[in-house]
């Protein structure tokens, strides 16, 4: 179990096949996040017709609502919210840094009130770990610290402790069917990323994430970053860069070397009517498309698209029909699976590198185009 | 086309198929309500899932909003919502008198200011026409006046003008490939309600509606109308009863020749995690499911009770995830055409009128079992 076999190179990117206890996750792969067990507005039929691989859920969220050990007790994470495929949880550190009310830090843990209720809870590598195992994802992550980017001195404090707190999250495991992987932290000083990255290296864990990033540094920052932590990682574990990102960062990931990725940004965009297409955002709910009887995409495949008009998804928009919101996620989501779909095919054929410069081009620089046709 | 074709009776009570353009209706049916052409969080293939038939959309909101002319040019309503089996659109005439904010009634039409802006807009019976052959649905419905049921003077001056309304729709009709209905008015005064029954059943209408109930008389007052108007109508044109209704009522209303019903309860019950089961209505959000893992109904066939557990969908509410409405629409929509599904095989069997006691008791009598089981 857990084993990662590497099934393609295209210098730094590559394809791979990571086994899990609900099948094989083949890299890269883009993960929906369905914050609290449900990809918001879509059932799980949607997503296996998206071709969705692994879904993310929040420890932080789960642990609140509906509570841990409620969903161990209807079997797990896999069970209630019935999806079959691999799933992922975070370790809640991020959450309880940039979602809970109040917050005190301690060499033990974190003492957090909630974004719900108000009320005290503690999150503590140990606990993490518990309820991560109560949840049952096939993938979990190690508690770690986030610490305020900007903050130099405290970035290093937050790293050395997030280090502590792996080993502490490595020995609390007990199950054997869950791969959990360290958090490469130290914001973004090469040299802090650098020991950040051997560290985490140097644990015994079938996969390794890195977090930190999008989080408001520039893009040039986040490559940058990559750049110091991905050639410092084994080659045969897979790296997961989490909470990322929109489609120029998935293929600027990708060509950096990593394997997952995660993030709120299709469906969170969806919901606010603005639908991936190569040439940039289109906001659907803008007069120009009222008539406009073409798909969100027309190059897409997926069922929004397949079926219906811009102009009656406008309409929905429009009208303030929760179903504007349903068929945007589906496209969203979607265009990121295919577009990882496309990235794995052109590092298997050697092509990719060549015509990533390209890609990026047409998935980065056209929203004035696309206001121009309005 | 229209030719409505009787296939078995139980005295009243009868199984029919009602020929249209988009294929073949089996009554009795009970349409699902798309508003504003989308039945509120559901997509099209969860209709055809759980077998709808004839889906009902309202004139008054896609006049307003996208407008009838854009749906025409985006190809009417069947493409732009992409439902290709029957549809129904009615008048506009109830939602002017219920939802416009203002209205002025002349001999001529009825003059309004929209809930949505506040803009001022005309309605007649021939441009209700015009706005439902722009639509293109299947069955549409005559303009009619809807009156004050507590007000006798004026109920009988509203009907004398829904019957003379009903013959200046039926003159402006002119799409051949669709099915206008006359409505019978009257409020709950029996000598008007037959009046108005047999004047709309002398007009050239390939079937006819009952419109005015459902609107704040007792159970007892709509069974005493359907008692006074069915038996006055031709037995070769379906009936459809406007805007009903409740398990109780369709098993009523069928029990007295009753063919098509429409109701947006079913939907607008699951927004408020209400569901139907043979017992009653279930308050999804009571605490009382937090732990229960069976279906929302475990006698029930659809896709939520096929695959999720009381206990995820309580979550789902209790988290505020639209996915809950979705869930509990698509159950209690289901339930309902489950019903008039066994209802048509009893009727077919010639057992309905033996059952439909049981049958009354079983939909009509369990909320307070349903109380002491939480």
């Amino acid at each position: 179990m857990f084993e990662f076999k590497i099934t393609s190179k295209n210098n730094r990117a590559r394809t791979g096949i990571f086994s899990t206890p609900h099948g094989e996750l083949t890299t890269p792969v883009f993960a929906p996040v369905g914050t609290q067990a449900t990809v918001k507005t879509l059932t799980p039929e949607h997503l296996k017709d998206i071709n969705a691989s692994l879904v993310l859920s929040n420890t932080y969220h789960l642990y609140l609502r509906p509570g841990d050990e409620l969903v161990r007790d209807m079997g797990g994470l896999h069970n209630f919210m019935q999806w079959h495929r691999p799933m992922l949880t975070d370790s809640g550190g991020f959450q309880v840094f940039s979602l809970a009310q109040t917050r005190k830090v301690d060499e033990d843990g974190v003492t957090f009130k909630s974004h719900i209720d108000g009320s005290t809870h503690r999150f503590t590598p140990e606990k993490s770990i518990v309820i991560q195992e109560n949840l049952g994802a096939d993938i979990i992550m190690a508690f770690d610290e986030c610490a305020d980017p900007n903050d130099h001195a405290y970035i290093k404090k937050a790293m050395e402790r997030t280090h502590r707190w792996a080993e502490r999250s490595l020995k609390a495991k007990t199950r054997l069917d869950q791969a959990l992987f360290g958090i490469v932290q130290g914001g973004v000083d090469p040299t802090l990323r650098a020991e950040s990255a051997t560290f985490i290296a140097s644990l015994d864990t079938p996969g390794i994430a890195i977090g930190g990033l999008s989080v408001g540094e520039t893009k040039q920052e986040m490559h940058d970053m990559l750049d110091v932590v991905t050639p410092l990682l084994p080659e045969n574990k897979p790296r997961y860069l989490m909470g990322v990102g929109t489609p120029e960062d998935l293929i600027n990931g990708v060509l950096r070397g990593v394997d997952i990725f995660d993030c709120v940004l299709p469906t969170r965009l969806a919901r606010h009517h603005s639908a991936f297409v190569p040439e940039g955002r289109l906001n659907l709910m803008n007069a120009s498309f009222s008539r406009d009887e073409r798909p969100i995409d027309p190059t897409c495949d997926c069922y929004a698209c397949r079926t219906f008009t811009r102009a009656y998804v406008r309409h929905l928009i429009v009208a303030k029909e929760l179903l504007a919101g349903t068929l945007i996620s589906i496209h969203n989501l979607r265009a990121l699976i295919r577009l990882m779909e496309s990235i794995r095919s052109y590092i298997a054929d050697g092509s990719f590198e060549t015509r990533a410069p390209e890609l990026l081009s047409q998935w980065s620089n056209n929203a004035k185009r696309i206001k121009h046709e309005g």
